[in-house]
């Protein structure tokens, strides 16, 4: 049955992704050498990786606003898309509670949370997700894209967000991805601005992206 | 309309190029923990990412002093150039101008100014810029070039640049890339530097390409 | 002989990704400029370039735990892969040999040992190893995987893996990679650890990707 | 006429190598944000661009001890080898001289000097380029390679060694790169070693891949 295979894929890439990505924030503040390089690398390559692991089986979504995105576009049906989103978020929070297991709760388990003003936050979030949405539509779909090299295009877009952007706030992009650490850390506090920014964006990528499409 | 998608490809990528390059550095300033390996990261990721989204529709250019490059070379009309060079700085100046209301005019935006003497900085932008064309041109347009990979080629081109010469010149090669921070912080005594020397650089890149082309 | 070639590629390559890595552990223990981002940029480089100089040869497997799930997968004889595993472990005792006699014992050599408690690095070790053969199984044997870019995934999680884990358990995921330096400098108390815990994730891999392969 | 684009190829590449990568030494002697991790991703991240620049021009040698091993190998003819070495460390001499101008004998140009004993960097670059050679014979010329890899896999490579025994022997494997910044900065005294080493490791390189060919 083809679900059960791409609800697995979502779950052990969402579940790796969270795992690898908060993972590098959490032990980074323990041992002090990972350094903020270290973890904007490891979000960048961990997509990379995943992409042409599980590419060619889910899509390798692994984040909610993605596949809301790609629901809008009608590109996967209402039920397939509730059921990735269910899939990410267990995935999301198995996660951090391995984390939380293995280390405590160190680090907020790397929750995303705006380093200064609430809406500065929400328009990077915005505004990432909006760049990554069209990254993943013209790298993946484009009808004349090499498509084969979207997982470098994709991570390295990834990467690029939480080098610059990720002090600031976090650089999510991933309602899921912020989800898994702030429900088991208990830092839900902004899990509002995590939740609402990166689906706007998305959704608002994928209306711009109907004058590029080919 | 071919030229509408065109022009779109290149006012998302370049306002896009600009936002995490120059946003990378605005926000180091703030944060001091993307650091220099982390800002030169940023500028080379973002282009391969955007090479792969945007090539096939707009060559991905971002960038005036490619674009008259190909002009000389007669593979763009004088009205195409003109309409991607408006674009391209209008984007440039659209995102130095999200930078300023999201921060303020911190870290001169990440305008390009020479460490030292300015005849030092014009030398290297005009070596930077003419590598950087040759890159271009061997990788992207090459009859016999695996031109999948000119993504890889042109970001790690961009990266290399950035590394080694950003702490002297800034590593500019594009008078976009330079003209908005100039304008929107006001650093704009050494922006002559920067629209001349690429431009420069970038036809004299083409003119040698002549040998080299098949 | 076919046999021949495939264990001198599965010599070099190991020795050379052992060599290289524990060598930057070693020399970053004297020079101190190398930094925990530059050892494990290290380790996934190296297995990006080795894979693309041995994948058509020999498979590139240069690690046990891969060797045994292959056999698991009956994708290698019993023969082979014991071949295969004796030359491995050989070439990694080679690797820290010679950094022993060009160094002498210093940072023991390399050898993964548990910042702290022996269970916390075993399920590290246990979900690093699992993820890294679900990695390789899905991007380079799965039938509807763009395989050439295996060498970039899978070395793309090596590095994230080492990125990210190396500073709690030395994200070892390769028995032959811990033996060589443990046997040389001596370090083998926790050597066991990292002899089971990647055999049992790469074969645990093995068994719930056959709901996922193709 | 195919050799002129061939030694032109050469030039502006092996040029470009030696500029950015000796450049980036001498740069973080005078700004100190490169780093030694920024100064390994530079030669690494420069070989892949040149590459996919020249590859098909001139085959992005950039180095005599390629171009003697290709010679031994009867690849290339003694006539071509002798005019690809001269170009390659006229262009050389002419990136230190650039350096020179620019910003003076600041850190002997970036020349290679073995830390400590030369015994030591003699073994290492013998190894380092050995490696390298079977990098470039196996991922470029191997006939069941994915040859459009081999410039990932060959800056791959130079990136790992440059990142792991950079602090040790300088990492050279090509005695044009070293000829260059000791004779215009006079340092000399230890360039024997480049010189021979790289050659030595090469030709070994070519000799035990006989048994790996296909």
């Amino acid at each position: 049955m083809e679900m059960k295979k791409q609800l697995l894929a979502e779950f052990i890439g969402t579940y790796f992704l969270v795992f690898a990505g908060t993972g590098a924030m959490v032990i980074d503040e323990i041992t002090h050498n990972i350094t903020h390089v270290g973890i904007a690398m490891t979000f960048g390559l961990v997509v990379t990786a995943l992409i042409y692991t599980f590419g060619h089986i889910s899509g390798a979504h692994f984040n909610p606003a993605v596949t809301i995105a790609f629901w809008v576009r009608k590109d996967i049906s209402l039920r397939s898309s509730l059921l990735y989103i269910l899939t990410q978020c267990v995935a999301a929070i198995a996660a951090s509670s391995t984390l939380y297991w293995l280390f405590g709760n160190i680090a907020k388990l790397g929750a995303t949370l705006p380093s200064s003003r609430e809406r500065q936050s929400f328009v990077l979030e915005f505004i990432l997700t909006f760049v990554l949405m069209i990254v993943i539509l013209g790298s993946a779909t484009h009808g004349k894209a090499v498509k084969s090299f979207a997982g470098i295009a994709i991570g390295a877009a990834v990467g690029v967000m939480a080098m610059f952007a990720g002090p600031i706030c976090g650089a999510s992009m991933n309602p899921a991805r912020s989800l898994g650490p702030a429900l088991v850390s208990g830092a839900t506090e902004h899990l509002w601005l995590y939740l609402a920014a990166p689906v706007l964006g998305a959704i608002a990528a994928t209306l711009v992206y109907q004058i590029l499409h080919d």
